[in-house]
């Protein structure tokens, strides 16, 4: 496998160097905050902490958390350490928990933010020349922006199409020869079920598609074989994860060698991370799943400390040995789930992604299904999983009984409760072109 | 009033030194076209000439024309004077009249884009540090990633969010205290009555906003009125123009002495503008209204000579002359319509920017229209207005019934044709986001 850089001397920089340039990036970082952000200094003399207190890496525990319902009270600026008028671009959240929060980017965030997304492709194996298409969202989302950016800075040619014009998409895959593609794992899901229905085979009419670049939501290895199984041979698709509060998507990305076990590497030169029991806040060890939390190294305009993002994963057991020689920067787990949506049925706390995992590995499954929480009358919780099954596997009636029954015993088998299996119409169930809705919680109704 | 430049040296640039500037551009351009395209090629060799024959400004003319069919043909690439690994970004065309045509730009070419479009912000009255809401669309369209990249350039905030979310908009304009706002003049209008909707009074609670920047479809001096009247004083609507096959928005735009007359200076630097009879294709004196012509003198990527817009305006009669000392860059007329969709209605050719700019200008009509042709079994194509009327002049019945009257006389003196009016009940009719249709034709049907 030939791994490729964007800035080989950072990425393969040694472990010392690389605290030492952390070290120095977070006093600066804390000072600037500290006398800045009158939020900052706020929590910081609450404690008595003062910037100098910060005089190794470790010391990082002594600062406060911080979480997105303190962010919201910064609308319609977002927190900002420069003035204003050194802001160029405003991004914002979708809002869907509350109001919108507003991050800011000064240039050289801008630049930045150019930089470690171009690094991603790179690594993920686009080459400059190589053409991608562009799904992610535009306008105050950030995933389109930083996608576009970043391709330009790693002299790729970009098609830039956003969610939507599915159709049109599958023809101009073939058409223009796109090497790599970015969308959500629910629009290429989506995309791959629309090829087919037009009678384009993703695996031979798509054949230099080499990669998708996936992110915007959770999703699973299982899922991740599926997309695969479905392209052309050579095929990887893989993950990157941010998020708009601490800067954009360039937060971490699978290398070629982590993405088939399901890593990313967490970017240390731009982000110092932890992850923590989300009940106690301490610190897990290696292999210990617990809640992500960032601090922004360089963000000029909008500098976040330790914020608690609510995504759940881990640390590899050896989180700095890979293959591809990026040695300083981590490797964590594709995320299980979110600390807040963690589902509880029955006493048992079950992850949407971990069912997703489960289902879209079995064989004859098809690509739409949704997870029903219900709440009979007089009854305990329920949990149902409504799924489509493969035409071929569809049209025999009694393989589908069967399968119904063998989804049904592996779900519970795996889950360690009982799950309800229904096995729907073809296309009956919804799709999405952004972020998939796949859980209906009927209990709060 | 003060005029503020962004690249004081070529906007101010003496007319000799311009026509120099932009023969070589010619030269240079035609020879690479001629060499590198076969298309230009063999469109040249058909008539015998050869790049030495273009030897002053004037032999422009000895070159065919080309238009948007031709353009199909290169689908999806596009036209291409580079090897495509140079090629960074793709936009095309809408594909609402046939295959979209694909456009590429070059590194280069997208760096040119940018100041093009930084220099329309700053002459319309933007400055560094301001805030630009960013209204246009993204994705395929040129639009947005042009003000985008255009108010990062300038120094400006950029607060991108694409058209839609109308109602968020309203509260943003005033959270964010915007300067400036980029839409189609549909979308102003359309956010403008929202607006009033919800309480809002844009003249009061957008009193930051001090400039509208608005394109993609033609749009007349009495819509520009009422925009205006409706905005904070010293509020300016301004006009930019361009299209995807020539790079985008950036062919020419007013500043604050042209736009009081419904001018626009077309940029010497990077397009050499022709404005000819669209029947005989010969050129025509300044004041004639025509079709523009353009040949892109800078494109790297995708070089276009002398494309038929179908884009009708005039030169002003003293094409040099402006206030602003923009003295090489011609004034011509906003856009009174397209060779192509001007309606033929009894005998008589109706533009429909041309009953716009009627009924926009009558008191009392509200923000809503359309213009209906009528095929009547057996009788004379019928053209009929069909508009809403403000709140306060639609619940007096008899004024009602007057108003009709007068508005339909009013018309039909203008145009020389009868036209019917129907007074539509307040939000009946539609309104857009995007492109404006008001034309129904139901004689085709």
């Amino acid at each position: 496998m030939n791994h490729c850089f964007f800035d080989q001397a950072v990425e393969t920089m040694n472990h010392q160097d690389m605290r030492e340039l952390q070290l120095r990036k977070l006093k600066w970082q804390v000072e600037r905050c500290y006398n800045t952000v009158p939020f900052y200094k706020k929590k910081f003399d609450e404690i008595g902490l003062r910037p100098e207190h910060i005089q190794q890496l470790e010391d990082i525990s002594r600062i406060p958390f911080m979480d997105k319902s303190e962010l919201r009270q910064f609308y319609p600026q977002g927190i900002l350490a420069v003035p204003c008028e050194q802001v160029r671009h405003y991004h914002m959240t979708s809002g869907t928990t509350g109001t919108p929060v507003t991050v800011a980017h000064s240039d050289k965030d801008w630049k930045r933010l150019a930089e470690l997304q171009a690094r991603q492709f790179i690594m993920q194996g686009l080459k400059p020349g190589d053409l991608l298409y562009q799904g992610y969202g535009y306008g105050t989302w950030i995933g389109g922006p930083s996608a576009d950016i970043g391709a330009h800075a790693a002299g790729i040619r970009i098609l830039p199409v956003g969610p939507g014009r599915t159709n049109s998409t599958v023809s101009w895959l073939k058409d223009f020869e796109a090497n790599g593609i970015t969308c959500t794992p629910s629009f290429m899901i989506y995309l791959i079920e629309t090829a087919r229905n037009l009678g384009i085979d993703p695996r031979s009419d798509w054949s230099t598609l080499r990669m998708s670049n996936m992110g915007g939501e959770a999703w699973s290895l299982g899922l991740r074989d599926k997309i695969e199984s479905a392209m052309p041979v050579g095929f990887s698709a893989h993950n990157q994860y941010g998020t708009t509060e601490v800067g954009g998507p360039i937060v971490a990305a699978s290398c070629q060698a982590s993405q088939t076990e399901g890593y990313a590497h967490v970017w240390s030169d731009a982000y110092l991370v932890e992850i923590v029991n989300p009940e106690s806040g301490e610190a897990l060890e290696a292999g210990e799943t617990g809640e992500l939390v960032i601090t922004t190294l360089e963000r000029e305009a909008a500098p976040i400390l330790r914020f608690r993002t609510r995504d759940l994963t881990a640390f590899k057991e050896n989180p700095f040995d890979c293959s591809c020689g990026r040695q300083a920067h981590p490797l964590i787990k594709w995320f299980t789930g979110r600390s807040d949506d963690i589902l509880k049925i029955r006493g048992t706390i079950v992850a949407p992604r971990r069912i997703e995992d489960i289902i879209t590995r079995i064989e004859g499954v098809g690509d739409a299904w949704l997870i029903v929480l219900e709440r009979p009358e007089g009854k305990m919780d329920n949990l149902k999983v409504q799924l489509e099954l493969l035409p071929s596997v569809w049209e025999d009636e009694l393989g589908r009984q069967d399968r119904q029954r063998v989804i049904s015993s592996k779900l519970s088998d795996e889950l360690g409760l009982r799950v309800d299996v229904e096995i729907c119409n073809p296309n009956s169930l919804p799709r999405f072109e952004r972020k998939a809705a796949r859980v209906v919680d009927k209990r709060e109704a």
